[in-house]
């Protein structure tokens, strides 16, 4: 009874079966989940894939083209399909899948389709596309169910009986007034449990719905949903009309690409708009280059600053065995301070005007950081100092204390600097999970350096310096 | 109508009221949501915030309570309360929550909380804190909807009507056979589109369900319902019988709390386990020391590394100078491959056993990538000597040429060691996750160094070196 929550059937097999007897692959689908099918089809390929939606019962067809997993390889399949078969399955999807669908066609088929759908499809299709996809607009549904506010419970649940079977979800329940604006929210659970004879409006929670526009972030949809545990939730007009709702599992793929997103931009990068294996070589490496180049252009004023420092080097050749540990302790501690505050931000667990709060807390916790580093870092000089592992010439111990004094400093900047790169960002309009592990080494490298010549001479001059 | 989905009473406003008329505090909160206060009594503090739970009306308090958002703040409150009150309000709850906050007491607390609940809630509670709190069993509630195989469609809607108040859900009814085992889930939407005198065995989707384990991980669970977008999946024992159920919002819970969790790993510290401005700071610190001085210890290999070099950088100074520039463009590609990699694990995208294709991807984009980095570099080098902005000496020439080889050999090794280095881990049993974007760079760093160097032996020999 126990699943791993993988396939059903292996890909290999379907796709033997995909060249055998057409009766046993259809048999062999239709015993599958729609999301399962709709993974074999992503293994399988366009090709194969179109032949497979072909021998699927149109239901199963159906429900499969509504896994938004299947992503735009949709696109694909569609394109291979024949134009009836593909409106037919479009009229049939989910309103808010379908207008995912026509997003990623290519043009022509999307002129192919749109002129075979039936009206209302066309009209819902054409309102859902105005809307950005990162949106609420553009992350809705419209078949929701509404009544008016003068039913009471009974008819409310002879209704859901007779329509539910065609609505995206039934367990909210959307109550109208009398000029189409939305009155109330009742839960399909509320109703259940209330009296037959009460008038919808009475039941349930009596407070304002919760609601949201059409142009709200879908990050904010997210959130807004998980916080107040909700089903679903209806995006409205300014005349508080209901255009459409979010239901939870938008909200779960939602929050799973927004994540992807954050962890590809931390990694220093832009975000990929398709799975890893599926992008192309020459788009990945568009999405890798252009971070790459401009850490690499700001990157190169360490070698400015080094070029300053050319005289100090070749005085003092010593110095620059420490300046890859030093540097990068600095970039190793400012990319944890960032990782905290980018997290903290994205859940608003603090706010943009808590910067200073962050400052005062993350000042304490570089010193301390960079006091522990330092006095490791001392210990390693003069333990291979004496036990003539290396010789760091006659003036080790203050070789050692510049490393130490260094590392303190560094840490703390670090510290201070990463913590504080994401309000910035945040603060001119950006994203702050733009503030990625390499942008912020790259910040902390230069001072990093700067930081550690002018202890060294600070501590070296009228010896090594 | 529209909210930012923030707050609906300022903390001040709440504040204020505290230490005013009680019955206007009341009022107050009556018309707050329960998450609302949730945040609200976080801002408030232990002290206030259990002066607020007493003032609440009881089925409030209990909703306040049943918000993981609370977290182990819930736990202080309780230290506050009268141990009679804690006991009600804890017997109220719903199980997963109030495992979640037993968990979080102390053990004096614990002990008094325990001897004065009834003797189900207890049973039912001992049962949960039996299970990991990131597996199944730890995040499932024990209040769900069954019904005997026998009933009809009509029986079971009336049952739900009469039980539903109580239940954590009422959207998903598990169908129990003779010996209480697991033989058919069927959603209320289901029931409501069927016909009233079907049994229910017979109505929704007549696959074996899809069931999870006790131990099944969190994350595990939550993919499963993100995919076959489900409003709960049952956790049965070996036998067949239901312990309980996890719900869509336990999962979104869960979602978020691995995601930060990954965040932070990957910005090169332990997870916290408490948010950002609420976690103590030597707690804090204790959580970033550790990996820092790990990344430390590792990056001393660098010192040894240029130790081994002195002799290079000591004849030819201006090696040095592009150090810090060759070593972080390592350290960048290679944050940039294992963002994409633990990511793309996470989402199930590839496998462990792909790494092989991984790897022929990753080779050729590092190929294009340090080609990029190594033009761009060459012409900053010979374009600060041509524009006389610095003097790299007479052969120049071939000082560009060292840093452009060791750009294209040490970006390759960084996008081709960042991308196997979360297989790594996961193969050794670890989390893919943990293989941050500082530890990549450390790991990078010290055979950047080595690259650097040996492209420069092979290419100023005879000359510089």
């Amino acid at each position: 009874m126990v699943t791993d929550g993988g396939r059903t059937t292996a890909p290999p097999e379907l796709l033997y079966l995909l060249h055998g007897d057409p009766s046993e692959l259809a048999e062999a689908l239709a015993g599958m989940r729609a999301a399962d099918v709709a993974d074999a089809l992503r293994d399988l390929g366009p090709d194969a894939g179109a032949k497979v939606m072909a021998a699927l019962p149109f239901d199963l067809a159906v429900q499969v083209f509504d896994e938004p997993e299947l992503d735009r390889f949709r696109a694909d399949i569609i394109h291979r399909m024949a134009p009836e078969s593909a409106a037919a399955l479009a009229e049939a999807m989910s309103a808010d899948q379908r207008a995912d669908l026509v997003r990623e066609l290519q043009e022509s088929d999307r002129v192919k389709l749109l002129k075979l759908l039936d009206a209302p499809t066309r009209r819902s299709l054409e309102m859902l596309l105005d809307y950005p996809p990162e949106s609420a607009g553009g992350i809705m549904t419209t078949e929701f169910v509404s009544i008016p506010e003068t039913w009471r419970v009974e008819q409310a649940l002879r209704y859901i009986g007779e329509v539910g079977r065609a609505k995206e979800t039934v367990y909210a329940v959307y109550v109208l007034d009398g000029e189409q604006r939305l009155a109330h929210v009742v839960s399909l659970r509320e109703l259940m449990v209330a009296e037959r004879g009460a008038v919808v409006t009475d039941v349930g929670d009596q407070r304002r719905p919760l609601t949201v526009r059409p142009l709200t972030d879908r990050e904010e949809v997210a959130r807004m949903i998980s916080k107040y545990n909700l089903l679903a939730v209806p995006v409205v007009d300014e005349g508080g009309h209901v255009l459409g709702i979010v239901t939870v599992d938008d909200v779960i793929d939602a929050i799973v690409r927004e994540q992807t997103e954050d962890v590809q931009k931390f990694g220093g990068m832009e975000a990929l708009d398709a799975p890893y294996m599926e992008i192309s070589l020459v788009r990945m490496i568009k999405k890798r280059a252009g971070w790459l180049c401009a850490l690499f252009l700001s990157e190169m004023l360490t070698a400015t600053a080094m070029q300053h420092f050319e005289g100090e080097i070749a005085r003092a050749v010593v110095l620059s065995m420490f300046i890859p540990l030093v540097m990068s302790s600095g970039g190793n501690s400012g990319s944890q301070a960032t990782s905290l505050i980018i997290r903290a931000l994205a859940l608003h667990e603090i706010r943009l005007g808590d910067w200073w709060r962050i400052a005062m807390r993350e000042l304490p916790t570089g010193l301390v950081l960079g006091t522990i580093l330092g006095v490791i870092g001392i210990i390693r000089i003069e333990a291979w100092q004496h036990f003539h592992l290396f010789d760091y010439g006659q003036h080790y111990h203050l070789v050692a204390l510049t490393v130490g004094g260094a590392l303190v400093g560094i840490v703390c900047f670090g510290s201070f600097a990463g913590s504080m790169l994401p309000f910035l960002l945040k603060r001119i309009g950006f994203d702050p999970a733009s503030a990625s592990a390499p942008f912020v080494a790259t910040l902390v490298d230069v001072t990093g350096l700067v930081i550690y010549f002018s202890v060294a001479l600070l501590v070296l001059r009228g010896t090594l310096l």
